[in-house]
Order: structure tokens, then sequence, then C-alpha cells
């Protein structure tokens, strides 16, 4: 079997879990090379994970005739630079979502790979994890009938620091944009309409960042459904990360994976596990499975399957809430572009 | 013990489920008299019941001064003209939801029964099912911290007749004012926003009637907090009654009551029972446990739990729904008095 | 419709209970008569429930021709020689369990009903709840296919007095003799061999008065089942009632009600109800259901779903295994007559 | 990091799942050779994994002093000899369940291994299991308190050809052993007694070959707790993994593993997954966390968590309960010597 040789940008949590990933998770693939701008523990990592090559810097990385495909895990605002260059050098592409938090960056990112003929996958792992996509499946066999309702309950839990608000691009651009990326996903349409109830609850320090914490997001799709994200950014009890579409022949309720399936019935009642802590823990077998899916489509030559207008829309999508709590009023896509 | 006499005015699905659970559940309490404008089947209700009197009509049971208090159980269109004579003679009311389609006519019942001196209970059963009694003492003993989110669904097995709609006032007014009661009632504050995404995609002759069937409401409350609230006339699985208050120290999550807790493990899947059927099923606790408080508060002259305020501000929040679906923007529940 | 007039022999908590299901739940009966060895409270009780009769005693019941049905309520003692008067003064009998703690007394109340030709029900209450019930249908409609093992769960939430252990037969005769008719009743088939683990764990008191709080009971079918029962009379977290029948086709699992559905996610993990507290709250819609059921055997003049035979057998099945703990052994039911 | 050097001597499911999960998850070891007495598919796994050593035999393997440890995963008949000539070779042994099928070879093996000075580990790999690790866990915290009851529901989805049986030494053998080791570690404390309830329900075949599919296991614990292990072949809904125990301060319930906490709620009722299909799905992360536990006791010189000892113990309370069915009475511990 021919193995794909893949370099990676970005070694930092995400960066490292995806070369581990694809080391001991994906057989038809390997890590050829890796780098970073941050050079402490990148030798380490990849005498660990047997990876030859450490280049100086992404462009020699790129210039390497014997990477196949790159996987961008650079800071955010770099994704778009590192990608269209990669797009140049015939590089296939796995890039972290956001792709860029401007639309325009993301059209030319989806030009470059258009004209470079290259496969462009966007990291949204979480179409990947084993519930969600159930659901997925639940829809498309039609075994929910026309979907009426989509509910996504996503609570992170613990904010990060208030400065991280300004570089992230704020709540919807850097966590909602997840379930944007859902709910398009579980409706199998495009959002028309954006209504966003949002606040700072959490934390002051957000609020006075210019962020906020706390979010009721309405949407409704073009074909019909209408969708309601509800966002937190502390959850006392950890991550929560639950799905409902809800249809004409019935609904699909996605619970909480937790670490054990043990309850304990005592005096104070019956207690259950909390919560798989964060996304680490509970999206691994989603990180794995994207990765699977984009190395097969690159040896197949097959479409990815999370593409860059999933991530140049559900960025409108995102751009839409901040816009709707700006104005106080819902905002139509047609208005974002 | 002094038994509370009651007379029951309309004997129809609501009013005989009232006299039923007085006569057998609410031992300071008896049913001396029953009227109805149908006469079919009232005699042998009373007989069934040892109800001692059956009047002409509503007049003549107010005209009774062995009468303590009466229950307004009528068509909704007569709540409010029975419930203003009732207080002028001296009883005290128990009025089913809607007191009235309109603001004026139910604030012509607060004022008639301010001016007698009365007690006023208004018919929002759920706040007394078990369940969501138990999250509200949850609210209400800080279990749950300062309350960030409440979510509601709120769903039907099954849509009445489209005709219906025009009498109703429409589904905001006919089944989601019970959902925007239990919103004021879980966040322990007042809506001061309403933005309402609703449509039809249950049965077409209900738009052609000019309601919806479909709907997510988000509101805003006095508090800081957000709501949401989910609609639909028609769940394949039945009556979906699902309550969480989400806050800075934890959430409660309120799941469906079901006929048994038995699950068949089988070659197909692990099965379990779908909700209980409709409103009667799921809510006859909460039916016996609103009047065991009316007597009580009558009895006892202590406050309803539920005031004509609570019925005027869960009217108004549903008519802010339907304006905001008219407009297409949020409504300030400013802009409705 | 023809009321049956029904007297109470006892009124302590299980007759008062009766009397008020009577009275509340069963349109088809009354509560004509009450009596008791015991007479403060009960004239009160009479009141309460408009019993017309309180009698002096049982005899002044027997002799009175208006009574139709009597419920024998008094201590598990005086239950056999009751209810052979009763039969030969031609009344129907509910029998509370056990009907006798020897097999010969037990033996000749079943030979009075016989000859006298009225109903003997045996108050082996929960057959008729909602959950077992459910799981004796699936398996009488063959949804389980071949019954391989049935297994019960049953603990009480507190063990009663240790001098309590000499008046009721022992913790078997007591308390594991409505699992042994459970047993019965699930597998569809007698039992012909029991093997009984018991111990004393939870309190001393209660093995020096020479009995036992805890074991597990293995059973054999007449049909090739195979049964286990576990019981305590101290689980921390409250009344355990669980039953599972397990078959070629899959297993029909039980679990315990509860007071509400709500459940609290936070730090400490995600929290739900304890069982309801115990035997009264767990089984009062059993103790209604089964009452409505000899009313209607009487009325209808069928065969009442729980008999003298029934009574008769979990008895013996008790008695095994009272003795293959006192053996050491596996005692076959063909040793007990 | 120095590398344990392992080599598995056997490389069918078992051999090959080990080798897999050394090489993917085990840092701190590494598959240095391999053999089986098959040689189909050895080169390829040998490649697949970039193990460097395909030895012809295992006396090989044993020759080789860069081997420090080997896996033995042969077939159950060769484990005992392979284990007592690596401990004379001194290598450090993980031996697969059973270690044998007589007392006195297992003995043998130990004896060899103490001589030798080597570790053993044997592979009863549930130990390592979430949910009952948790379950030992809060046992050992004395969350649970004095332990009163331990029940283990342990059902196949399908049984293994009825030709097995005889090789494999029955299901109490073969597959309950994994249970009587569970029930030691959970209860803490030694099987004294066994009563053991067994029968053929499943397939004909199976009990015209000597053996049983379906039993009901009853133990009793050095420490004063009762035991119960209920076991089926096949079980129509798959692989069902539960444990339960129960103690003075309450209980600790582990239930199934499935592939999603995804239920669909239509007509039919509320649908959720089934278990994990069957050992390899169910339990392959203990079978990745006894091999770290493995590696570290030999790297850091420390007991390893499952001995000779359990693999002796367990064995004599399998052979206690074959004894027990073909006595028809409780076995003592006592009568195995």
């Amino acid at each position: 079997m021919k193995q794909l040789n893949i370099g990676i940008i970005g070694a930092g949590r995400i960066g490292s879990l995806h070369a581990k990933s694809i080391t001991y998770n994906v057989p038809s693939a390997r890590v050829i090379g890796i780098t970073d701008v941050r050079k402490d523990g990148l030798e380490a990592l990849a005498q660990e994970l047997s990876i030859p090559k450490v280049y100086d810097d992404y462009k020699q990385m790129l210039a390497d005739s014997e990477v196949d495909a790159v996987l961008v895990c650079s800071s955010t605002d770099t994704h778009a630079d590192i990608a269209i260059e990669a797009a140049k050098a015939g590089k296939h592409i796995f890039c972290e979502k956001p792709v860029d938090l401007t639309p325009e960056k993301v059209k030319a990112v989806i030009k470059a790979v258009d004209e470079a003929g290259v496969k462009l996958q966007v990291g949204f792992n979480r179409r990947f994890d084993h519930n969600f996509s159930n659901v997925k499946a639940m829809v498309a066999d039609d075994k929910i009938g026309e979907v009426h309702i989509v509910k996504i309950t996503s609570r992170d839990p613990a904010p990060p620091p208030a400065e991280y608000s300004a570089v992230s691009g704020g709540m919807f651009l850097d966590m909602t944009i997840h379930d944007f990326d859902m709910a398009r996903f579980l409706s199998g349409s495009e959002v028309t309409e954006v209504y966003a109830n949002a606040t700072c609850l959490v934390d002051p320090a957000i609020g006075e960042a210019g962020d906020v914490d706390t979010a009721v997001i309405s949407l409704k799709f073009a074909n019909g459904a209408i969708g309601v994200i509800d966002n937190s950014r502390r959850a006392a009890y950890g991550y929560d990360q639950r799905v409902e579409v809800f249809g004409s022949k019935g609904a699909a309720v996605a619970s909480n994976d937790t670490p054990t399936n043990v309850k304990f019935m005592g005096e104070d009642g019956v207690v259950s596990d909390k919560p798989l802590y964060f996304f680490l823990e509970r999206y691994m077998q989603s990180f794995r499975d994207e990765m699977l899916q984009f190395v097969d489509a690159v040896n197949n030559d097959t479409a990815t399957p999370t593409t860059g207008e999933d991530g140049l829309n559900s960025l409108l999508v995102a751009l839409a809430a901040k816009k709707s709590v700006a104005l106080g009023r819902p905002v139509l896509m047609s208005e974002m572009n």
C-alpha cells in the first residue's frame, strides 16, 4: 500500500494530536515531516513518532517534493496564506478551522485550491463524531422524515482567557463556528437567516473585551427548517455537546459521552458521570476519523467530506450572528455577500 | 374540617377532570354544583360524583350563596365576562387559561377581582407538575446559581383541527402560552424581548388558516437570562414536554414521563416507552395539585400561586410572539402596552 | 351500575389504603363497613370516607347480609380463620398475603372457598404494577421468546424491628414471598428447586432473632428456566424493585420508579432521583389496580387474577428457601409436600 | 526511555490485537518478534507493524537474548508448558487466560515463575475496563461500604461451535472464568462456596457435547458477601456485560457500552443502541490498559496487577462450578484442593 506523505505545519495541541493520530491510526499515511515557529519540543515530538524530517519553516516543507499533503495547524491568522502557498506548491491541504476570519481570504484559498487542482479539507471534525454522524445518517436515510427543527447545545467547561477574544474573532467565530457547520450538516441545507441573542454572563472581562459568552442563536434554513444553538463558555459540569434533529417521523437525540457507564446509587441520589472533559477527550475519535477520510480522499481522488465552501459558509453565518448582535435584529445571509 | 363549596362552570374535558379531581383528591373541598351550556351528560356526571346541584346557567350558580368559589372552565371567549360577574358576586375564582385573548379584558378581570377582594388563580397547571416544580425548586434554592439559559421543548402529538386556529387565537395563544408562563416561572423573571421564528411544516391547512405549527422562540428576561422555546404541533412519538435551566452552578434537566420504566433489549436495539400520550395523561398530577393549592389559598386566605398578572403577562408575551412573526423582527415587551 | 358492597376487616396501614382506594378509584364498589380490633381512629376513618357501618367485630360484619365481599387485612395469624369463616358466610374474599405461615391452613382456606363457591384473591399486588405487568405482557406475547433467566432485585429501604422477625415468619415469608410470586408470574411456570444463600449483614439483631437480612436465591422452574432473586433488608438509596426476564429473543428490564425525571448536572456529577421511598409510594397504582380486578372478577363472575393456589405455592417456595438455608443444600419442591 | 522488548507467541485474534496495541499505544514497549504455528499472514503482520523478527518457533524466541518478555497467546493447552519454558529462559510472562485447564499445571507455572524471579501477569483484561475498574475504585475507596452482594451479568452474542466445548473445557472454564475473576476482584475476597444452576437452553448441540449454555451461579465469599453470576451463550441483543456491587452505603452499577449515545424517538418507541458487539469491540480499551500495566510492572519491577494466583483461584472456582452441576449441590472451595 502506497502511504500518503504528510507534512504538518504547526505542532501545537492540535498539530501534535494529528501527528500522533496519523502515526498510530492511519495506516495509509505517514507523517514525513513537521515544522513550527516555536522550536521547543519539536525534535522530541519528531523522535517519539519517528517523523524523519523537521523543517526550519513551512516554506522548506512546501518545497519538498516528497511531501504529498500538508496539515495547516498554525495560528488562525496564518492559515489562509499558508494554504494558498501550499496549493500553489501542488500540495493537498487539510486546514484547521476557521480558514480565516474574513470571507475574502477564504475565497482566495478556495480559488487557489481550485486553480491548483489539489484537495482541500477543512477541520470540522465534529461531523465525524460517532454520535453526530449517526444522527446525520438517520437524516440521510429519511428515518427522521422532513427536517423541522435542528437543536444544538454546545457549552465549554471554561472560557479562554479574555485577551484571546480579540485574536480569535470572538465566540461566534471561534466556538460557535463548529455549531454553525453542524447545523448546516444536520439540516442538509444552507442557513438563510440568523438572529443571535447573546450576552455576557460568565465573566465580565469577556464583555469588556467586546465579546459574548452566552448565546441562543435562531436560524432559518433554505429547506424551511428552523434551527437553534445555545452556547455558554462555562458549564459547571463540563463540556456539553448535544444535538437533536426533529422531523416529521420522529427525533434523533444525541446526548453526551461520559468516561464510564457507572452510576452510584446512594443516600444522596443516583450519581452518574459528567461528560468527557473537553474537546480533546470528547472528540478524539472524530479527529482520527477526519484524518482517515482526508487521506482516503487524496489517495482515491474523491471529494473531501468538508470543503472550502463549508469553511466559507460557516464563517459567513458566524459573521451574520455577530452582525445580528450588533444590530439587534435578524440578519439575512443575503446581506452577507 | 370546613369544606370549600365549589361550583364548576363548564363540564367539558377540563371541567369534568376538575370535578373528579376535587371529589376524589381534595378532602378540603367539594363540588356543590355544576353547569354547562350543553346539557347532555351533565346529570349523569353530577350523579356519578354525587354533586348535589345542577344549575340551569352560571348566573344561577353565582346567585347561590352556598357557593364559595367557582371554576371557570367554559369556552375561552366567555372566561373574562363570567370571571368579572363571579368577582362581583363575591365568589373566589379559578379560571382556565387563557383568561382572554385580549389584554384589555384580562385587565378588567384583574380589576374586578381586586375590587371584590376575591381570590383569582389562573390555570397554569404545569407549574405544579412534579418535574417542573422540582426544577423550579432547584432554581429557588440557588442550586443552579445565576440563571443563564432557560430551554423549553413543547410538542403536541397531533394538531387540533385547522378551523380551531381562528377560535383559539393561534398556536402562541393556545399552546405556547403555557410555555411562556413556564419560562417566566423557571427564570423567576419577566420577558423583555421576543423573537419568534415560526412556520407551517406539519399541515398546510394550518398555514392556510393563518396559523403556524412549528416554532423556535427566543426570549430575553429582565434578569439578563436568555430563553428559548421550541414547538411543534405534531411529534410522531407523542407529547414531548421537557425543560432545562442552565446556570452558573449547573443545569437541571427534566425529561419526559413515560407509562413504564421497562426497556426491551432485542435484535433491533433497546426500546423504551414513548412519553405519556397527551396532557390529560401527562399532567393529571398537576391538575390535582393546582386544585389543592387553590382550595388551600382560599381556605387560608393566602396568595394564589398563579395570578391574574401571570395570565396577563403570559398573554402579552404570546401576542408579542405573534407580532414578531408578522414583522419579522424581535419585539420589545415595552411595545406591547 | 350495581356497586359491590365491601367490608374491610383490619383498618391498619393496608386496610386504610384499600378503603381509600375503593372509595376514590373503584366506581363499581363501595366500602359499606369496616372493623378492627383496635378502635382508635376507626370512626374518624369511616367518617372521612363516608363508610356507613362500623362493626364491633368481623363476625358482625360476616353476619350482615348487605356485605358482598370482605377484605382480610388483619394480622397475618388471623387471615386463615377469618377467611374460612367468611367463605362459610358466603362472602367473596380478598386476602392480604401471606394467607398463613403454614401450608395446611392455606389449604384449608382454599377448601372452604371451593366448597362455598366464593371468589378468593390473594394480595400479590405487584403483579398489577405498571412495570411488571408490562414485562409479563412481553413474556405472554412471545416478544421475549422462550424464557431462560428471570432476575428479581428486591431490597427494602430499612429493616422492620428485629422482634417482628418471629411474628412475620422471617424474611422469606414476609418479604421474599412477593418475589417468589413474581418469579412464578414472570416465568409462567412453577418452581421445582430452591437454593438460598442467605446471611445477616445489615443488623446483627436480626441474626440473633434467628432471621436473615441479605440473600441470593436460585430457582429452577418446571419449564426449564432458571431464576434468581437478590434481597436486602436495607438499601441506603431506598426501595429497589427491579426485574429482568431474559429469553431467546431478548430481554425485558424494568428499572425503578422515581419521584421525578429531573437530573441535575453539576460539578459533582449528574444526579438523578432515588427510587420512590417504600411500598406505599412505589406500589400505590398496583394496590388500586388489584382492587379493580377483584371487584371486576366478583361482579362478572370471572376468575380472580391471583388465587389461593398462588398463595399456597409462593408460601411453599418461601418455606423451601428457609429449609435450604437450614440444610445448606438445594431443596426440591417435591420435598415440601 | 528504554523500551521493553516483547516477543509474541501466537498471532491469532488476541495475539495480533496485542501486537497492534503495543505498537500503537504502549510507547514504553515494542514488539521485537513474533511467532506462530500457523505461518500464513505472519510475515504480513510483521511487516504492517514493523516487527523486526519472525521466529520459526517459540523456542527460537526464548533463546533470543534481546527478548525481555513474552506474551503467551497460543492455544490454551500449550500455555503452561510455554510459560514454564519462558520462565526458565528468564523472560517475563504475560499469559492469556486460562493458564491451563488443570490446577496442577497452573501451580507448576507459578512455581517456575517464582524460581526464575520473573514477572507473570494473567490476561484477566476485564479488570482494566473503564467501567469495572471504576466500580472497583468505589469499593476500594469505601464509597459502597461493606460489600454485601456482587452481581455479574455476562452473556455472549453467540455461542462458539459445539465442538469447541471439549477443547475449551466448557462454558465455566472458557467464559465464566472471567466472571469468577471479576467476582473475586470486585468483592476483594476469595470464594468459599459455589452453587451452579446450569442448563442447556440455547443450542441442544452444546448439551450433547456435554456442556451448558445458560447458568446462574451463586457464590459465598470469605468476607461474608454473597455473589451471583448469570450467563448465557446467546443474547439476541449482543454482548451483555454488566456488574453491580451492593453494600452498606449504596450500590455501584455498571451498564453496557454502546457504539453511540443517540436515541431515536419515533412512533414505535424510543430506540437506543445495542451493546458493543463482542469482546474485541467492548474490551479494546482494557486490552490496551492491561498491556500498559504489564510493561509498567516489568519496567519498574513492581507487582503485576493480575497474578498466577488469580489464574489459579479463578480456575478452581470454575472447576467447583462444574462439580456443583455434576453433583447438584453447593461445593466448598476447601473440597477443591
